[in-house]
């Protein structure tokens, strides 16, 4: 990267001038009529603005990423069109969410047009994704485009290079053509920063899309785009996906190619980042991380695991085929008690896989408190070094995520803390594979249990003890942070809508923990009323084709039950 | 482990204590009479001694680990007669080497007439190991016996659990009867501690066996053992294998299951252990990856790469089927030049593969010296805070391998340094993310100097700038700590031994570095006359099944040159 200095202007003018740039590459033509802020609900606001044609509505509204890819491949729907509906669509949801960070469609249309005299010249696409538009979280660094990453000193920073992602994502034949917010410092599961502002969640806008890839999910979710790429190191991609209704899929942390992108706590690497999608239909995840595997990534980023995709493991050949499938199931993970509609996703999942002649067996919570704390440890071991050296221009540091906070107002679990010598980090890598160990044992052993020969063939849980929540309302995302300190693919696959009529809130006198009874207070049914509730479907450690595979097999049966 | 604490005794009763219970368990039948200190080749001593039968010494002098397993699967010989064979000859070797630290050999006995009644029973192997075998580096602990690890506080640790590998190779049906030495805090290319004393070259006893796997080298290349395991994380397989003419096979950090170990600097997973085997012939490498993958090893240990053996990759399928292929060749790292055999070991390496229809291409040296720097940062990172908690009991920290050293003469690769912060420890995370990507781009950018279409198979470079060196004259294991700062797995096969009216000391005036001009002085014919030469041969990570193909490539052109 190299720094275009802004010299003697102060952080808050360099915003300023960034949002005016930003606000210069939306077309007037593409400017919708403001939408009161009493209108909490914005996602019907494509349709009814009048700027989308019929065919651009169905277009966007296509629920399946393989079909838009499938008509794109025919020639169906040009790359040109779809790029351009897509692109309206973005614009249309930034508008009304505040989701963009950088605008390309210039680029993007050119390059659609390429794509479709390829297509037309060779009778073949150019690759998997071709023609499919894909936004990109803030983290993806595009030759020739800044990446500011919600840092204020950032601003001005012009990659010079591709991330490696980027580079496999056009072979591909995608489409780039907007990036995405993010909160400051990523390690929050809200969005929102001193650079771009709050971003807002289409179901209502009084509640966060959640974070960090915050921008993607309410992006997507108005389907101002059909597939984005996010990170997740806590829960950055599995948060926002289940509180926007998208399918959303944490990979293990080095399947995926990280090289180039750029992050917080850069380099530290005993829980790291892993890249993963967010998009509207469970084939587009398999389409994107089939897509990419097929590419060798480890050919381009040292840090991917040489590891083919097998379609033997997405077919399930050696769990019988994906029938008669036992399943775990961890109603909570010991401390913290969901809220009912997380509850009910839960039972509905269950009974659907039941209902599909599958097995569900009670997993026991055992260490999980752990599994957190250590990452914790790890994450502050630098004493906020990595934060500060962001902030060399006077913006401050984000303590809440409360709209209008006291700044000195900061959650327990972004206190910071005394930095650890490189030893103490040592200790603390022990301490984490003494725990996965135990993970590993106590998943092993559940062979005893299931029936079918083998251990559990995926775990259900919760995302997060609530759907999204009011802003400022997120806490530590603990039934995330467990599966990225174990290391453990994640998926997300949507489940129900909170209902006001039969979530009701349970009387509660005895509770497990504070925090418990913090996030019981929390619940009122009203105040989540229609927002979508999302199941998470984890499995054992660098196996992201079985957690598809079962993924699809756990999406049939909820769609069929 | 429980530690059975040794209260108020000294260390060094401690270590009397202890080296007299060694002594107990070898059966004074087993003793022979005295070499004299002037006999320094004791290769023979075997042959000589008159305690080993014609029949155990065919059986110990089987060159193939494939046909000693054939023939224990066989029945041809029992595993009883095949442990007793190779215990006794251990035993031998350890009488003029100095390579034991634990011995076993009541369990093995049992466990070996078990495989006997197992294989008379079901007229099938327990395992692919069936029988062989296997000594292990003081680091593997075996439920109910002590692991010393060379440090005298340790005495006394009885292991509660076998170590993952442990548990695989039982298993598998090895039988498992002795452990070997290893230097102080592991951390060195020698093998000398407080607690055992030094391990000797059996090609000349006046010379290092290499270390840190140094008790396995000296054991194998007398007999003692067809196959062991040891560790490496900056030369520590590769080095001994090469000083004592074995192959020996150094896996990328994450393929091979390290859980249960005892290691130096545990916690440090920046540039981490490699567990791998040393062993007579190739054959016997290839059976022991092959046979633990095959037990899938990260269903035990959390830290192993989920990534099944690969046949079609073992048997170079795309690769033209082994036919050829291109190398690299790396004569040099560019700042230290090899001795005159090690160039020669390479010549004809080069010369063999030539003739047999494969090309070579020059490797340009580029950033070698950054590799070491980033991983000697690392490791020293601590500020020597690991190795201090391992001297409690007073024993000093050993600061030269030099015999009867001044203690305060430290050589600059061993000079502790200052503790970093974790931030400071990510910022090398950085440094070394880097490094791999260059040398991964350097990697792929050959496909256009190769004429296969694709990269490089595989890199020749030499082990280390010598062959084995007079006690304590080991310098920083440059050659082997380039594959562990990048991940690349290396494997040793032995090529030719030094010849003083070949390999004569050339006229040198001009020299790359101080440590070029060290290196040089070190050569006199008449010092290595007659020890072996190995080249090393390294693909790229996680790739293990292409480089034992491509080493088959190798030892073939080799062996028929």
């Amino acid at each position: 990267m190299s720094l275009q200095p802004s010299t003697t202007t102060s952080w808050q003018e360099q915003v300023a001038d960034k949002r005016k740039r930003l606000q210069t590459l939306i077309p007037p033509e593409w400017t919708i009529a403001p939408v009161p802020d009493e209108q909490v609900n914005v996602l019907d606001v494509p349709q009814t603005c009048g700027l989308l044609t019929d065919r651009e509505l169905e277009i966007t509204d296509t629920p399946d990423v393989t079909v838009l890819l499938q008509k794109l491949a025919k020639a169906e729907w040009s790359a040109v069109e779809v790029t351009t509906a897509f692109s309206k669509r973005a614009i249309i949801a930034h508008q009304v969410v505040n989701c963009l960070t950088e605008i390309f469609i210039d680029r993007a249309l050119q390059r659609a047009a390429e794509l479709d005299a390829y297509l037309k010249e060779h009778g073949t696409v150019m690759g998997p994704l071709h023609g499919l538009p894909v936004s990109l979280k803030d983290q993806f660094p595009i030759k020739g485009l800044e990446t500011t990453m919600g840092y204020a000193a950032w601003i001005g920073k012009v990659a010079e290079d591709d991330a490696v992602l980027v580079q496999l994502l056009l072979r591909a034949g995608a489409v780039l053509f907007v990036r995405t917010n993010v909160p400051q410092t990523l390690m929050w599961g809200e969005t929102y920063n001193n650079v771009f502002g709050r971003t807002l969640n289409p179901y209502n806008r009084t509640l966060t899309p959640g974070g960090s890839s915050g921008g993607e999910s309410a992006l997507i979710s108005m389907h101002g785009s059909p597939l984005g790429v996010g990170s997740d190191i806590g829960g950055s991609i599995r948060v926002p996906s289940h509180f926007c209704g998208l399918y959303g899929f944490k990979p293990s942390s080095h399947r995926m190619p990280s090289y180039g992108i750029v992050n917080s706590l850069d380099g530290q690497d005993s829980i790291p980042t892993a890249i993963g999608p967010l998009t509207v239909s469970l084939s587009g995840v398999i389409a994107f991380v089939r897509g990419i595997l097929n590419l060798e990534p480890w050919r381009y980023c040292p840090a991917t695991i040489p590891k083919p995709w097998s379609q033997d493991d997405y077919s399930l050949r050696n769990r019988n085929g994906g029938k008669n499938l036992c399943f775990g199931i961890m109603w909570d993970e010991g401390s913290v008690k969901p809220h009912p509609p997380i509850l009910r996703a839960l039972t509905e999942t269950k009974n659907a896989l039941e209902a599909a002649g599958h097995k569900v067996i009670e997993w026991k919570s055992l260490r999980h408190s752990e599994y957190i704390a250590v990452a914790r440890s790890i994450w502050l071991s630098d004493g906020s070094e990595d934060y500060n050296s962001c902030l060399t221009t006077g913006e401050p540091l984000i303590n809440s995520m409360v709209p209008d906070a006291d700044p000195n107002d900061i959650p327990a679990f972004r206190i910071p803390r005394q930095p650890l010598t490189a030893y103490q980090l040592w200790q603390l890598n022990k301490e984490k594979k003494a725990l996965r160990k135990a993970h590993l044992d106590r998943w092993e052993a559940t062979a005893a249990e299931t029936g079918t020969g083998r251990p559990i063939d995926a775990l259900i849980c919760p995302v997060a003890p609530y759907a999204a929540v009011p802003h400022g309302q997120t806490r530590s995302s603990i039934y995330t942070v467990i599966w990225n300190t174990l290391d453990c693919p994640g998926l997300v696959v949507p489940v129900t809508k909170v209902d006001p009529a039969v979530d009701t809130k349970p009387v509660r006198e005895v509770f497990w923990s504070e925090e418990d009874r913090v996030v019981y207070d929390m619940y009122d049914p009203e105040i989540y009323k229609g927002v979508p509730v999302g199941v998470q479907i984890v499995g054992p450690t660098l196996q992201e084709e079985v957690v598809l595979g079962v993924g699809e097999v756990v999406d049939a049966a909820l769609r069929s039950a």
